[in-house]
């Protein structure tokens, strides 16, 4: 346990933004470090999970309430229970705390963590990222080994994982992502059979000729014009995990719809679904036991982007969404336990 | 038997619509009547199955070759079988035949038919109308008793079958249709609970009052606008089964894609899933086992709605695109085997 604190370092959620997030909709301020009350416990962040979807909660309501100006900014986070009416004290949890050193969450909602190896990868990997592209992949797409799987957002948190594991099913893999480094770590880090780039004047063209099989999983993360092209490549009894929407969460204006909904969707007999990590809660352990199995022979590697300090919160997010990462972006705000 | 025949009448499809279909997009036509080759049987058709499917034939390749200009029109039939080398002259069988009085095809594609009740049920309720609504409903979109069902097309002839399941399986329905008559026929003649207009100008809040507790299952016949307003209205975990989209089939320009697809379906979980009723053709006996025990318990009630002869099968197929069925719509070619 670390000394005790009387100050709460946070950061709001200034002014909701309207088109692409920038700092000015965050402020830095300090506050008391809350009391636990009544069946809830205090906690000290240690690591922020910095994720696409914390855009998504400023837009309005998704599957939780819109983040409202002037509130702690919204994020999940490991942390380490100090006190209160729940687990022991140096205890380490998985909240739903907020961008703040100090947060008091209800127990029942602090889950606790047994960490395999560094802490970090509670977050990565074994964490909120890799959980959800284990269950996207395994148990929403359900590729087989000898299938064509599509992977948008490849080199980010979650589709690095997809990547690998899909590998390591024994299918064919081609990653899309927007900058050649992205795409050489595909290639050469990730071990994907083929990388396209998103930017490429010729993306149809491309996605056909890395696909030739044609596309039997997609895994998306990004929605937009990607969607409709991986709609024409796909496969008759296609699969489509619906991850995220990255492309629409920082701008205001809605891009248009996928024409071929639902006229290809009929056509070839796709199913699309949308999924969310907790709708899997009680199989989490099932699936961090493989994922890190993995890990451990070698399969999946860990790539990890982290930031040091609650201060650059801010940059890790705002850089996030224009695609500056690699791997699992994490702020650390504080050390782990002693 | 009839008496052999040695001329064929045909409608040919002259010329491909890049529009609405109209009656100079075909011809009739006379035709020696066909010999059958090796495997193959010459049939006499029976009755035309007329389906929306029929007009997406002629857009492109779809799950089958495109229509070509100055072929004989694609159409299910059910036939006699008069002579070749398959089941013996007087079986009834279901064929790909088309719009003619004899028509030639494998004997593997003549899927022997064992009549329960009229033939013409075996072309509704109990064929390919029937088996396609039981198993979108059934077996992919999969309602629990006390969920809400909403069905566009709701009037028409797998929509009519659909709603009639749903309320037999304890749903909630929901019907969408275009005119007041077809409203009432949804409520009076099919027991729906409600019925909405999506010609209504308050077609967004007619659709939120008929589904109080949301929208679980959406059985979509049509897609375009009204998709994205089913969409609004799904229930997290709702399935919307993907059958066909008329709104698309009879016209040059294609609409906008929902725009909520794919973050609403993300955020509500959602599934969405085409079918082709040929993916459950092993299944078919079984389906339609429980269709006949249902026609015969009263609770799924039989609505065709029948031209008399082949030279008005062009008529037919416009009218059914511009809405005016209600039920399945069949032509009579030729009388029932003796």
């Amino acid at each position: 346990m670390s000394t005790p604190a009387t100050e709460n370092r946070q950061i709001l959620l200034a002014e909701r933004p309207t088109g692409p997030l920038a700092p000015e909709h965050f402020a830095a301020t300090t506050a008391p470090v809350p009391e636990p009350g009544p069946g809830e416990v205090l906690c000290r962040t240690i690591l922020l999970s910095i994720d696409p979807a914390n855009r998504a909660w400023m837009q309005g309501r998704t599957y939780r309430d819109q983040i409202g100006s002037g509130e702690v900014m919204s994020g999940f986070a490991l942390a380490e229970v100090v006190a209160g009416d729940g687990p022991a004290p140096g205890t380490v949890v998985l909240i739903d705390g907020g961008w703040q050193e100090y947060a008091v969450v209800p127990a029942a909602e602090a889950r606790v963590v047994t960490p395999r190896g560094p802490l970090n990868h509670q977050l990565s990997v074994l964490g909120i990222t890799g959980l959800t592209a284990y269950f996207g992949l395994v148990e929403v797409a359900r590729p087989q080994a000898g299938e064509t799987v599509l992977v948008s957002a490849a080199a980010g948190a979650t589709g690095s994982v997809v990547v690998q594991l899909a590998r390591t099913l024994g299918c064919r893999v081609v990653g899309i992502a927007g900058s050649d480094a992205k795409l050489a770590f595909l290639r050469e880090e990730l071990g994907a059979d083929a990388a396209v780039s998103h930017r490429s004047p010729t993306l149809r063209e491309d996605l056909k000729a890395a696909c030739p099989d044609g596309v039997d999983v997609y895994f998306d993360n990004v929605g937009g014009p990607l969607l409709s092209h991986a709609l024409t490549r796909m496969n008759v009894h296609g699969r489509i995990a619906c991850c995220g929407v990255v492309s629409a969460y920082d701008r205001a204006d809605p891009e248009p719809g996928p024409r071929a909904v639902p006229g290809t969707v009929v056509v070839k007999r796709l199913r699309m679904e949308g999924f969310l990590l907790d709708d899997f809660a009680a199989r989490w352990p099932e699936a961090e036991a493989r994922l890190a199995a993995w890990v451990a022979s070698g399969d999946v590697r860990v790539f990890e982007d982290v930031y040091d300090g609650l201060d650059r919160a801010p940059a890790a997010l705002i850089g996030l969404l224009a695609g500056d990462n690699v791997g699992k972006r994490i702020v650390r705000v504080g050390p782990d336990p002693a």
